[in-house]
């Protein structure tokens, strides 16, 4: 030792380098131009039920992107009851603040109200100006449809720290205005597209009394959570006959087993935004009792297979995983768990790398700040028993492991053993598509 | 819309994906197979002072690496003071246990020391095998050097869940007695290593009174933290005269500076273990006074070298980067901005692709729970001025942060403008080589 001239062989190690990193980059160009959907993406969009009380319309405006729809506004009839959840990012943008105002302010008797949406600059982090673009837009569009201001509700997503040129949103206003009709709910799923390779959309239909009652909800994303072109909004609305607070108060204890439970890349977006609408213009009779129960669980259902769909579409995802925690010694523990395996750089590139890393999972698990015992844990993967009582089970094998993360849907259970704490969340594998979406220059 | 066949589309696409991905992977093997030192080593390994007191042997014990050195010892003269820092993963290794009982438990009087280190498997959740492991393994060598086993401290990295064979470590033991000498801590440093691409020493001298006095440390990991063949253990081993209630004192409090401002993947390991051992064999007087705190700053150095060394061989890494932030609410504040920075997949993306996207460190502000107001942040890369109060720098312009971005080392700064918390921390980017390294099937 001390003998090796390591300055040469750093040396000649570096030109080394040099030379595959080109090898690599031949592959990327090709990777970079290809218009790819994910491989987790469903067949084709569903076909929602139209919602009464409910208009879309999405127009070519050029905030950003050119030759495609890139604002879309919704019109929702007079009496509609709005609620809302929002990103708790300290530097969450200026129409985040704007929508968590007018959310709980008092609603003018029997308003309508709006929602405009844009894509392709995020207006976060822009200051006084932003602002000033948010209260525009939102004036333009109530002016527009003859609503109070305070019931214009507005998102923005895409890049951060550009001014937003809201001219061109105003002065999309007439086309918008005059394009809206209940059929067009796709449209504006892909109007508000950035990185997304697919629109998602979700319904669900119960029986009320007297009639039935829809709900149809759209949603992009393909990070949960990935704030530079790739934040999730989502818009749900019902024709269901409720009130502003039962539907906040179930929006909001539905959203940490659905929305708060996926994690793409644990970074957390400026402008994370879920509204959700309810007309009153069913012909069922106002939700309460068993059809309330009926109605939060039909919602619940189309949060989560929305939250699903961000998943899948995951940037560069190639497994859409369920990580489900049991036993821990708390609903929080068996949370913290959850995500500290889903947010795993080690776990993640192990599961694109299709290796039963359970080791991993362990490290993840002893990292996450819950309480926890060796000698306690139980791993599956799907139902193959992986690891119990702080040990590799005696039975398990190698290549039925191996077998499994084949496929592109992974079930990993982890069971605490020590109280009756529980969580799923959602995540997918990290992959070198992830890194050529995020290190690609922007402009 | 509704009309286009999403079915056939996805079909297509699929197929297109398939493709691609073949082309990517052509260069995949090419980068697997090279031996690769990365591009921010060191020139060479550097001259480490000999520490009286201290022998060191290596050798080739078969654990899971074949043809290279992987166990090597070290033994500590008689009245050697030990001092020692550990993970907190509470899935932590057996020997992580072990260590940390010993650290704390009464020493026989003027009883000497070893440590033992092998690489390859880290006998982490091995249930109490592994406990069986650690030892057999501490009693062997406390018998062959004749020391009391509570102080013979292991320590193992490596692939997690396998069981340790340690009898191929008990069959080494006669060599590594034979071999040891006091010029082979270098041999020390690289029969630790896994997938570190160089091995890591650093050193540093000060005046006592009445003769000099050394530290010498060497470290392994690739990651801060990065529990499969990648843990960090660090031993730093010093000559000063020191009670080892001093010892762990200034130990423990320039660790949160030091090793717990590193970070690759955010991952926390099951093996993290930092010993400080000291033998008293200087000439110098016992420090205390002026020279205790000229030899904390110097300690404070070494620990701060071997850190950003392990920075330097993250993962894949491209780029060092600092990470300093002041005017937060307070210390603890600025640590979890810093942090937030530094672990968020997208800024680490970003850097890798040589993107000034300033609009991703606001983001992972917003997401830190740290105290944090738009109008008040500044953030700066190198001396260039990126955004003010809330709002991007008129004056910046995209093509110097592009510039700057080019640099191996960059320093991205960020002023919360709300009190007087300051951190430092540092972080690699997060490139496709690093999905390569973990992704890459374990066997």
């Amino acid at each position: 030792m001390g003998k090796t001239d390591w300055k040469a062989e750093a040396k000649a190690l570096k030109k080394e380098l040099k030379s595959l990193t080109k090898d690599v980059e031949v592959a990327q160009p090709v990777a970079k131009k290809a218009k790819v959907v994910s491989p987790l993406a469903p067949a084709r969009f569903p076909d929602l039920p139209q919602i009464r009380g409910v208009e879309f319309a999405a127009v070519e405006a050029g905030v950003r992107y050119q030759n495609r729809k890139d604002v879309m506004l919704v019109r929702l009839a007079p009496g509609t009851a709005m609620a809302g959840v929002f990103t708790r990012s300290t530097t969450r943008s200026a129409c985040v603040r704007d929508c968590q105002a007018k959310i709980t302010a008092r609603v003018p008797r029997g308003a309508g109200a709006a929602i405009v949406v844009n894509s392709g600059n995020s207006n976060a982090f822009t200051g006084a100006k932003g602002d000033a673009s948010v209260a525009a837009i939102t004036e333009g569009v109530a002016q527009a449809l003859g609503l109070p201001a305070s019931r214009v509700f507005s998102s923005s997503t895409g890049v951060i720290g550009e001014p937003l040129p809201h001219e061109r949103i105003l002065a999309a206003l007439p086309a918008l205005q005059a394009g809206l009709q209940q059929d067009a709910i796709a449209m504006a799923a892909q109007a508000m597209m950035t990185t997304d390779t697919f629109p998602k959309g979700a319904a669900a239909t119960i029986a009320g009394e007297g009639g039935d009652i829809h709900i149809a909800g759209i949603a992009k994303g393909s990070g949960m959570i990935a704030p530079d072109m790739a934040t999730m909004l989502v818009y749900i609305f019902t024709d269901a006959k409720i009130s502003a607070a039962t539907l906040q108060k179930i929006l909001s204890r539905n959203t940490d087993a659905t929305f708060n439970s996926i994690t793409v890349d644990s970074d957390t977006s400026t402008s994370d935004t879920l509204l959700l609408a309810a007309t009153g213009q069913s012909d069922a009779a106002p939700v309460a009792g068993a059809t309330l129960k009926a109605f939060e669980a039909a919602l619940a259902g189309v949060m989560l297979d929305l939250a699903h769909q961000v998943i899948r579409d995951g940037e560069g995802a190639t497994k859409f995983v369920e990580v489900n925690v049991t036993g821990a010694a708390s609903d929080t523990d068996a949370h913290k768990v959850a995500l500290a395996i889903a947010n795993s750089p080690l776990v993640k590139t192990a599961i694109a790398g299709q290796d039963p890393n359970w080791g991993r999972i362990v490290a993840a698990i002893g990292k996450s700040g819950a309480a926890a015992e060796r000698d306690r844990l139980t791993i599956k993967f799907g139902d193959i028993l992986v690891a119990r009582k702080g040990w590799r089970n005696p039975k398990y094998r190698e290549e039925d492991g191996a077998n499994y993360m084949l496929h592109p849907e992974l079930v990993i259970s982890v069971d605490m053993g020590l109280g009756r704490g529980k969580r799923k969340v959602w995540t997918c594998d990290l992959t070198n598509r992830y890194i050529e979406i995020n290190a690609d220059y922007r402009s």
